[in-house]
């Protein structure tokens, strides 16, 4: 079969909160057999809250495995089997306060596709009126209101490297004919 | 300090070839130490390569993760320290037979900011003549020569998941005006 492989064994490595990592071994086309490293995660959903103005509310966050703060859309983490859209609507609230009239679904992106199991949903949401901010107690978050135009710029220019927000952003420019 | 959290400890979880996963306590703005887990990858690079027809050479291979080929742009993974242009033109050359006339940087996206260090670095590549394609022994993919325009469509109608060729080519489609 061509385009194809088996899965032949797999070995648990790391059992974590984030994400489980496994070592596997597949068998190719050829009948080769190799070791395929593996790291498991629930996946995610991120959100284009553009307001009334044609801002776009970002967050700026720390980001550990950079060591500084990043420009992104607002975004979070699903539990195993959690409904994205549900997700997409808390998250959105609790990152920003908003809530929303309209919330489209852009599609989906696969991060790291050669040996990371995360997919990200996203979504345009618009109409939006606010209530409180609600962050967890152990995460810090600035929020800024930027222009549609500049955020693209700002993308175009790599001053913008998160890649969920580059495709969301990307896709809604396209949507909203920016 | 705002924003900013001290890495207090970093335990070496598993080295493997591709990734490497380490578990760390972190301090952070308030004083509270917590986990974060991290996957260090050594990057990659991906390629938009338009031909004289307007049409982007893509490729189709298997991925691991999802069980199923995808269709992607042509990319690799850095090795540690490799200069990402030089690591670009290899792989092109690698995976579709092509050499370009220019190689333009399109920048960088960050796959998944919460816990991997990857960085994917994009360039679009023109001015295409062929020599013979070079894939490694257990390497197997299909090219497939698709017009700008319909990738762009497949990109908005959600047939091609893959985040570093939504990025490159949304971002190759405002340069070149698309």
């Amino acid at each position: 079969m061509h385009l194809f492989e088996k899965t032949v064994s797999s070995e648990m490595i790391f059992d974590g909160k984030i994400i489980t990592v496994k070592k596997d071994k597949a068998e190719l086309e050829n009948g080769e057999i190799v070791n395929r490293e593996l790291v498991v995660h629930p996946g995610g959903v991120c959100i284009v809250p553009v307001n009334e103005k044609g801002e776009i509310l970002m967050v700026k966050q720390f980001r550990y495995p950079f060591g500084e703060a990043l420009l992104e859309i607002p975004a979070g983490k699903l539990e195993f089997g959690e409904d994205h859209r549900e997700a997409g609507l808390r998250e959105l609230r609790e990152e920003t306060g908003a809530v929303c009239e309209k919330f489209e679904y852009l599609g989906v992106c696969y991060p790291s596709v050669a040996y990371l199991t995360e997919k990200i949903h996203m979504y345009l949401a618009t109409g939006l009126s606010f209530e409180n901010q609600d962050l967890d107690d152990d995460e810090f978050l600035d929020v800024l209101k930027i222009k549609f135009e500049d955020v693209l710029k700002m993308i175009m220019d790599g001053e913008i490297p998160d890649a969920k927000t580059q495709c969301a952003v990307l896709k809604a420019a396209r949507i909203l004919g920016k």
